[in-house]
């Protein structure tokens, strides 16, 4: 069972791991950084307990730890009640969610782990928005697709914007970083995946018709560059969403969920 | 070809239009607010140029001039030039796009205007959430949809965050409110919509094949309470885009693509 600490004094150091959110720990990825994973709200903090993400402590209003009281049950970490006051000047902001987590980071995973059993997998390339990658994850997670991989120049999946838009899903959709694209495409390649490259070029095949391996790597880059021409060149087939002429590319997020949907639409 | 008037002073009443625009008419849609509808950046202007919004006047540094000036030759508006400094101190920040567009409200379009040669069009209900309405028009113009129809409790589409969202598409996707729901549904039964009522119900038919019509009508609720009971019993169908079981329903933006995407996926 979590054990309840009372905490009145905004300054106490045990709560040290939730203190200024918006400035503290702005690269938990980078040498320096602390690393942390933080939760936020009921939902997020349900499926952190669920998650391979073992928080270390929580902070959070009296009420929301009656709502997660059951799910608290067989672990072993202080819960900080706080009220919303001495919570917002602890955080830095008034916090509406109530109820924080944070969890030092696991090794991450290999891409041979998140291969393993795999139908679906995107692979991003150039993926710096932290609410796009936050996306990405809800999206696979709702539509089914098991697992995202990092190419080069991607923002960190663990920042604390992408665990909330991702409404914890990062914490549970498996993930790891690859090796320098495009040669470790042949990873994929290897494990019998197919890889298909999205590009809103519309000399590209269409992707309901391209998509036709069992077990299929979605290549996404970023709005606005898409995918290097190197990255595009490994793949096997290049396929784009029908689009209306004139129109942008769709929201990478929102491209990543219609090859997704496309693999489940019958279902 | 747009005059180009040089302001100095940030106070200059010529540029009342785009002042303080954080706080400024934060409900233009409401008696009192002024109604206008603002674009930002040289995509979006551009877009606003060939719609039905044609603004009144234009606000922006010297270079983004010289980047529109192809899309202003046949515009009799003042283009008001001015510093990055003395537009952050006119608009209350610092913009990035560099360019302001401010047009005034036009007549709304009918429902049947909305609906004349129309194949595929959402209709919200209780969207309101000014990004996701308008990630709702900038996936319809990608996606080839052809209008929005608004329901009840839905947020004001031309707010300049929606019309940011959009790209600038929901000046130029047709959209019109409907009388109230699910009565006015009527009106696209006559016109020979087939009307479907997405939910995350597991009970439902899967969208795929559902959606049958030559014509068809997509109902959205919003994230969390969905469409009412009322609406969704008015419907011709219930349907289901292939969920996860345990995760969250899509967001109401990306849940529209699909359906949008799957009216022109083979394609």
């Amino acid at each position: 069972m979590a054990e309840v600490i009372d905490i009145a004094d905004p300054g106490d150091p045990r709560v040290a791991d939730f203190r200024d959110l918006n400035n503290a720990d702005r690269r938990p990825d980078l040498p320096g950084g602390k690393g942390l994973v933080v939760a936020e709200g009921v939902v997020v903090v349900q499926r952190m307990l669920t998650s391979r993400f073992a928080p270390s402590a929580l902070l959070g209003v009296g009420r929301r730890y009656e709502q997660l009281a059951d799910d608290l049950a067989g672990v072993e970490v202080p819960y900080y009640r706080a009220t919303a006051e001495v919570m917002a000047e602890i955080v830095g902001f008034h916090l509406n969610r109530g109820v924080l987590a944070a969890a030092n980071r696991p090794p991450e995973l290999t891409v041979a782990e998140v291969l393993d059993g795999a139908r679906t997998v995107a692979v991003l390339e150039g993926v710096n928005d932290h609410e796009n990658i936050g996306s990405v994850f809800r999206n696979a997670a709702g539509l089914g697709a098991d697992g995202v991989l990092f190419g080069d120049r991607c923002s960190d999946p663990l920042y604390r914007r992408s665990v909330r838009v991702s409404m914890g899903h990062v914490l549970r959709v498996p993930f790891a970083t690859m090796p320098e694209l495009p040669g470790s495409l042949d990873i994929l390649r290897d494990s019998g995946f197919q890889i298909i490259a999205l590009t809103p070029d519309p000399a590209a095949d269409n992707l309901a018709k391209a998509m036709t391996g069992e077990k299929v790597a979605l290549l996404l880059g970023a709005e606005g560059p898409g995918l290097t021409e190197d990255t595009m060149r490994a793949s096997d087939i290049r396929a784009r969403i029908p689009m209306t002429p004139g129109t942008d590319s769709l929201n990478v997020a929102t491209a990543a969920a219609m090859a997704f949907y496309e693999r489940v639409r019958t279902q």
